[in-house]
């Protein structure tokens, strides 16, 4: 295997280890001393991948949220109107919860750790802002084709994303306490419910 | 002053102080020997009251929580129909967020300690379970007296709760990103369209 290849293997697999170690211990509760351990890796090829514990775990926020939006991207191109492709969004919705499971209660440390550090919370408060400009975007555009009906689109945007981030909350803390996928999806039809009236 | 009466005033105190503490250091970052300290009281006179910076910590989640709901009954309670109810609530919500300010914030440190602790997870869980029932006993109603369109009021509370939560939640990290309040409205007047359009 060529170096290249192999220390970009040994990143991603920090960048696993990583991830277990802050859902099982949280942010302060995981050192790099453990992260290595547990990769079975010196300090020494840590440091020459991520200058800190905290670029590490930023690459982490970063990384899920990129994917995320890409694949929102993906379904707003294909879906034939504004109204379907926000139904469609809740599936993928549901699927995240689903798939993700323990790798996703790191959001909750993100989100202690943004109240302490302000790069942090820079990473943190940017994605919510992209995703309220897309939302408000999208909704702005449905109104204009009318699949939706008229709303103000930055404040619809903003509960859009209330809406979805307190789902994501309540299934990491309490994922038996609801149906969440469909919680989320009742909300979306019940945001935007011209369009499934319409049956559009 | 009586002797009761002075224990509960620095019970009060120690509570207070603590608030603080959390919101600015984080529940791991805040020793009893500092809230101590800033109280101006002894660590004898601080385990007097709480037998530990756990019980501690629940006693100020529960007040909270408590207050909260205290004052959701007590709007539904005087309002006309439960959708007139439901749009009251919003402005509480605005109060709150107003109000509160950096105590809040404590609500992040709470979520962080319930992935670890047992006690505060279901001290932390029980509340959203018990609002999530709250509000689909008043959507059930909502719906019987024809306030609001016909929806599955289990799935319709889950949303309206998430929408809450999320709102909170992005207005801690970033209170000037939205008009909090006005999204909260918002999202609940999409919500309850029915009710906003005919004008009841």
């Amino acid at each position: 295997m060529p170096p290249q290849q192999r220390g970009q293997e040994s990143r991603e697999h920090i960048l696993q280890v990583a991830g277990t170690c802050f859902a099982e211990n949280g942010y302060d509760g995981t050192g790099v001393a453990e992260i290595c351990r547990r990769a079975e890796m010196s300090k020494g090829a840590f440091y020459h991948h991520f200058p800190s514990k905290q670029a590490l775990f930023l690459e982490l926020l970063n990384r899920w949220l990129d994917g995320l939006e890409g694949q929102f991207f993906a379904i707003r191109a294909e879906a034939p109107s504004v109204a379907a492709g926000l139904l469609r969004m809740t599936e993928m919705v549901r699927q995240i919860l689903t798939d993700a499971g323990g790798q996703l209660s790191i959001f909750i440390e993100f989100l202690s750790q943004a109240r302490r550090e302000p790069a942090v919370w820079e990473a943190t408060i940017a994605p919510y802002r992209r995703y309220r400009a897309l939302f408000a975007e999208m909704i702005a555009e449905g109104v204009r084709e009318g699949s939706l009906q008229p709303v103000d689109p930055e404040l619809a945007a903003g509960a859009l994303v209330s809406l979805g981030v307190g789902v994501l909350l309540q299934s990491l803390l309490d994922g038996d306490g609801a149906d969440w996928g469909q919680v989320t999806r009742t909300g979306v039809q019940m945001l935007i419910r011209s369009d499934s009236q319409s049956g559009a």
